[in-house]
């Protein structure tokens, strides 16, 4: 089994069929007349975050779990997204990010140490089979479905074909 | 990288904080006085699947990804929950049918063909790496996430420490 097939691709799916997603957000706005600004910022819950932090922290994932499997420096990337087309362009260079890392680069990474900030003063230390499998894949899908969630939520005609990346 | 770990171990890890969001939900129903079919029955969109349906899909996803990267028979299992402790017992089941797989059995799965329904008529063929990382995992968490997703929605007290089963 390929590391790079079960981080790199698995990460590439989502970030694809989430930006298909935003296309078709963006395009329910305009047909129904409803101000970007709204389905940006909509939330399950008062105290949830909003779908634009949703997509950032998909962003996140995908960067960070490739940076830190492969002991690369991590970016730091400000989440100053405000509108369809910026949260578009993040997820384009999300893309460009992840695709820019070589199979050979995830080689034994799965029994590598992986050190990663867990809450403010704290650290954990997982090997790298655990950290995607457990913690950096969780996250990232958790984030992605609660995107979808929120918009569909919010009445724009997606599934989980869209979800998936295959309609 | 052992993809036993990478299939089993995550669908245990969802499978278990799921139960612990269960119990969550129905320990929220009994201090607030709601019915728990309100919450069972509950559902982000109207023609979104209920939470029940969710919890049921989770189960299938896991027991069915299980049954297919090993080339086993694949379990019909009907869905027929109509309480939290049904579902409860519902998980807990796919929990020992998936700890009954043993790693020698997911030895070269990666690279087997997998053979799955795609619509009504229709088959699909994948390789096992394919299948787990752009199937099976991705539909696995969307429908966890949804589940979690229904609750918070419905103001169950939970979060994402819940989701990856860490509080």
């Amino acid at each position: 089994m390929s590391f790079h097939d079960a981080s790199v691709a698995a990460y590439l799916q989502m970030l694809n069929s989430l930006t298909g997603i935003l296309t078709k957000a963006e395009a329910h706005c305009k047909a129904k007349n409803i101000q970007p600004d709204v389905l940006l910022g909509a939330r399950l819950y008062p105290d949830m975050l909003s779908f634009t932090r949703q997509v950032q922290l998909v962003c996140d994932f995908a960067t960070k779990g490739c940076a830190r499997l492969t002991h690369s420096e991590v970016p730091t990337i400000p989440d100053t997204e405000k509108s369809f087309d910026e949260l578009k362009a993040r997820l384009a260079k999300t893309i460009d990010y992840v695709k820019s890392f070589k199979p050979a680069q995830f080689e034994g990474a799965d029994s590598r140490d992986v050190t990663f900030p867990a809450g403010p003063d704290k650290t954990m230390t997982l090997k790298g089979q655990q950290f995607l499998s457990h913690y950096s894949l969780p996250n990232f899908y958790f984030h992605a479905a609660t995107a979808h969630d929120i918009l569909r939520h919010n009445g724009v005609e997606i599934g989980k074909r869209d979800f998936l990346g295959v309609s």
